[in-house]
């Protein structure tokens, strides 16, 4: 819309236009980004082995069966399936692994739901069956139980799902309607649905593959509830895969993401099981309907919080994924004329300030959320292998019901919002499926951060560490602590680790003050508790859960970073700043309650900013080198913009050109603008 | 996993199962529902004529014309479509308006395109066509080739996108690659990609639709480069409908939302169209090659601006769709026991306070930005007239030009985050594309935030309001201003419209006074200007383009609801409180810079969480009400959770038993199941 600019003209633009790009097809690396790489000033290697830490040589193993196995890698084409074809394609791919024993003797359930969701960015079929379902029986199963069912589902002879949730409770689980009732004349119970609401609603594996469920019911025995215990249920033939008589199951429609998982639904119309179908470790019913409860639950539990601890373990893989493609195409995308060491050229959008910012901060994100996984995942290691030896101390479970709870709802939270700036860092070309920017949606996560809170308002009121957990000091004597104001800080400056994990400590502690000592303790002997909880005090909750699990966090981060036996000076440093930054951007989002204390002073917003601006400037030469430690394979990104080759433009246009709308042709749109719209009057058409 | 609760019995369930729900079928209200209606104190009607103003009677209008036409529904069946299908039925549905004198004499471009985009919430297939192309065409054409060419687009007897941004190309479009080189031998010009990165790619209808295309291409005339003009050039055969020879174009493959949307790449290979193609109004070429200018083209300019106006004008209906559909959901779904009105029973979603703090968040949100647009909808408007009455007063273009790009990043960013609070809040239902749960997707903004820092660097530097636009008088004098610290306010609570207001303008104003008058004015002077805006101080322009809008949308709405002359004393009492909730929302988000002036005091920050949650609870009562004043029917929300009966359950279920997967019966898995995986051996499997 606007005439030549003298500052570029047709002259000008010949030697722009003569800039090298890359190619995965030649296997040409763009300059742009080997650059990057030749500024590197660390060990990558050792942050590698930082990163993956006692899971290393998984990962190496993963990376070259990927390498080496064609068949197990997504492909662009994936980005144009239909629902159905991904399906299929995931059943493929699994039938692959399969039949290559070299593959398969790998496959504890973890490590194979790991290779098919992590590195191959896939659905793995059996994930539910051979993790939630299998562990179900295992854990709830008596011994014939596990040894006949719970051997099926590990040798995949049957397909099962956990079907716990329904379409009218989800997060509590107390309310589940679907019912088993004993009929004692046939040995059977009969499993119903007594509403719609009680339906079987999300489990993953449901919609089309399971032939058994684990069922969650109601036990009803001569009238009487006995409350939720768990089934092992046969939903469809094991011939046709049709559902069986008395059960209604299939797929839950169009979902937003996660298009190649079958979550269904299942309703139980007086459908007959056996009596000995009831998982019987911890519950039995005899014949003439006599119940008895033996053992401790609370094994069980401490087991099943394993699947809450992995979620919380992994995501930070997603914000790894979603940076290094917003990274390799932000230093090879050029956008608006700059003199760039003598020569007119367009600017890397990583050299724009803003845009640094943002990436810098996903790392940032990433990398801190990688390092501090590692405290509460040996706590809760150390607490398993200490039952299973049989210690009967179940101190730790709420310790780790607390952090698994809570750093799930802001691990997950954090990464979805940072994954929507990761797309936008890309612009249009973040738009397409062909970025393979990663997506993850989370449900609401307040029930959650409720949950984690009681552990805060309990040590609030009470004054007491809680299970010798010594992390939790930091919320005692908090009336001494906060007795006068201005709490001043200790440090100068807010831009050190030290400082800003300090100032992440005195914002948690002042606000459970705040909440828990001078509000909930004065209410609670006047107000019912679900008044307190739910109406006046759970936004309370909702922010000095967020507040403490950032400060931990920082805190468990920053231990890492001392224990891990760095040996490179430099690679220790730039983590260091790394989980700074990601500090200081928390601190940025949120600090009234540091000056509502007095801890920060008038100046202290500016000087995070510029603390911001400055880290992020000296961490940009080893940006593409610290993010490229995550060494992840362009099999496992799939990305048509953010791949090793720093090819941006020759694969994307070929992917365009050959995607699924222009190879089906036009001839719909030809015979419908023919039969159905206004006919054009050639003669009236302008001359060509 | 637990037992048996005493409080969740069997019995106790019978109670709270007879509980009536909501019924599309049956066309029964949930009582849940209607009892909120019941509460509303003011007049909905006028709040209805509030949101809509003057499009009033074009809302009624739609209205009716949804209700009539069931043609025009969305219906649930489009969740599951795939592109193609998804396509066909927008033009089926296109097909049927245009063969309906009645709907389609109210077919001025904007109208059609807001019937099919926001009450069909389809895909209008000639929105390009009718608005982009034939705007082109339009106001750049001279008399003849509008009286020719845009006569057949208006008509709909061509089909047109516009062709500007390219691969290598979005925000710079200068860098514009594809060339017009003049050939005077035929009377000529001649397009062509010179390389991949020219290759047009995104336009709207260029996928599939266009059979012509507004290019916007490098005039060469004997080498030398005039710049960028646009071309009206035929792309697809018009009775084949497959690209002519020379041009290749097609689909972009999948996308993430906007499915439906034919987005499309285009190259040229030496391609031939008449020289009179060149768009004439501004430039003419003659057969020689002698070029002319004429006229001035910031008309132009000041008319295209309108595309970037329309999308800050209307994004609110996506927060308050979303609104709606979640809102009523909340106030449906019930999970987790209490007590209310004496019966036991669950709770609410709505009655948990941080579920509400949320939702009554979004409704502020989505009502502040309604209101807030008329101010600068009514400047555009008058200084369109104004020109086309004569006016050769072109200084409004910048101020306009100002908010149009900041306003549309600030909303656009701020609707899209809500969408995702909104969608989280309906939990597992909110993950399905049954929701109907508006997706908006939105590239990168920080290239429009920084234009729009350019008028506040402006003002801040020379001290002068802009164009006698006196809402920047905040910005004079702000070395006196904040001459000595700290710059106290005179309220004594942050909780009213005023004091809000107050604190978004000093918020403002010191940052301007920080970045620009301490930092940019004292640098400018030994940094080169690309330094230090891109480098030096790109951050900051992000940080107080955001704070300046934040202000003027408060400002804004505020003005608005003293001057739209409304009636009901309660509806003004209620939309004050919720605009400003709107403030102290963004003002709990980001207050740092109110502390280092010291304009915000240590206590500050826990008195706006503490309105926040006061505001929020005397709203709750009304939440329905006002959120239902935006009078949006079932036929457009299309929502299984969100629809006018409060059924959340009964449709959802039937929809989920009926989806696409499940029609298809099972029949591939079966087949693969029995030939691809290890077979199940019926005398191996548990005794059923």
């Amino acid at each position: 819309m606007s005439f030549a600019t003298k500052e570029f003209t047709h002259q000008a633009f010949d030697q722009v236009k003569g800039h090298p790009y890359g190619s995965i097809k030649d296997k040409k690396v763009n300059p742009d980004l080997q650059e990057e790489r030749d500024k590197c000033n660390f060990d990558q290697k050792e942050l590698t082995k930082v990163i993956y830490g006692d899971d290393l040589e998984t990962h190496k193993l993963y990376s070259r069966l990927m390498h080496e196995n064609k068949e197990l890698h997504t492909t662009f084409e994936f980005y144009d399936m239909t629902r159905e074809e991904a399906m299929e394609r995931s059943m493929k791919q699994f039938n692959y692994i399969h039949n290559h024993p070299e593959i398969l003797k790998h496959h504890q359930s973890k490590s194979l739901t790991t290779l098919m969701m992590d590195y191959m960015q896939g659905q793995y079929p059996y994930g539910i069956s051979i993790s939630m379902f299998l562990m179900t029986i295992q854990n709830l199963g008596n011994d014939q139980q596990v040894d006949t069912w719970g051997a099926l589902a590990q040798q995949y002879k049957i397909h099962g799902c956990y079907a716990q949730t329904e379409l009218g409770h989800g997060s509590n689980v107390n309310g589940i309607e679907t019912t088993a009732t004993l009929d004692k004349s046939t040995d059977e119970f009969i499993l119903h649905s007594p509403s719609i609401k009680a339906a079987k609603f999300w489990p993953g594996e449901l919609g089309r593959y399971a032939n058994f469920a684990a069922v969650c019911a109601r036990l009803i025995i001569e009238g009487e509830d006995y409350g939720i215990q768990f089934f092992f249920v046969p939903i469809r033939d094991q011939t046709t895969h049709q559902p069986l008589p008395g059960v209604e199951c299939g797929d839950l429609g169009s979902k937003i993401g996660y298009q190649s998982k079958d979550n269904g639904f299942m309703l139980f119309n007086q459908y007959r099981i056996p009596r000995t179908n009831l998982l019987s470790k911890f519950c039995q019913v005899s014949k003439e309907g006599n119940i008895t409860l033996s053992g401790d639950p609370r094994l069980m539990y401490a087991v099943m919080l394993c699947m809450r601890m992995w979620i919380f373990c992994i995501v930070w893989r997603f914000s790894a994924y979603g940076t290094i493609i917003a990274g390799r195409y932000a230093v090879t995308r050029r956008q608006f004329l700059t003199l760039e060491k003598g020569v007119r050229q367009e600017r890397k959008l990583m050299d724009y300030q803003a845009h640094a910012v943002k990436l810098v901060g996903t790392l940032a994100q990433s990398l801190t959320f990688n390092l501090a996984q590692n405290h509460m995942n040996q706590y809760y290691f150390q607490f398993i292998q200490e039952l299973y030896s049989g210690s009967e101390d179940y101190g730790p479970l709420k310790i780790i019901h607390h952090f698994a709870s809570g750093l799930k709802a802001y691990y997950t939270n954090t990464v979805h919002n940072n994954l929507t700036t990761l797309r936008e860092c890309c612009g249009g070309a973040g738009f397409s499926a062909l970025s393979g920017l990663p997506y993850l949606f989370e449900g609401d996560n307040t029930v959650l951060i409720q949950q984690c809170a009681k552990q805060l308002i309990d040590t609030g009121l009470k004054n007491k560490i809680p299970k010798k957990f010594e992390f939790f000091g930091y919320l005692l004597d908090l009336p001494k602590q906060f007795e006068s104001l201005p709490h001043k800080s200790t440090f100068q400056k807010i831009d050190s680790l030290e400082a800003v994990q300090d100032a992440l400590r005195v914002r948690a502690a002042y606000q459970v003050y705040t909440s828990v000592v001078k509000g909930i303790a004065k209410d609670k002997a006047t107000v019912k508790s679900k008044t307190l909880f739910n109406e006046m005090y759970q936004q309370d909750q909702v922010i000095m859960s967020l507040y403490h699990l950032q400060y931990y966090t920082i805190w468990s981060a920053h231990g890492h970073i001392k224990n891990a036996g760095i040996k490179c000076p430099n690679l220790q440093a730039h983590l260091r700043k790394l989980v700074t930054l990601h500090g200081l951007n928390e601190l940025a989002k949120d600090s009234q309650v540091l000056y509502d204390c007095g801890y920060f002073k008038p100046g202290t917003g500016g000087e995070i900013i510029e603390a911001i601006k400055r880290i992020t400037g000296e961490l940009r030469p080893q940006f593409i080198s610290l993010i490229e430690g995550f060494d992840i394979s362009d099999n496992t990104l799939n990305s048509a913009i953010g791949n090793s080759y720093g090819d941006i433009y020759e694969t994307y246009m070929n992917l365009a050109k050959n995607s699924r709308l222009n190879r089906n042709g036009n001839d719909y749109i030809a015979d419908y603008l023919k039969r159905t719209m206004l006919p054009v009057l050639l003669t009236e058409g302008p001359k060509l």
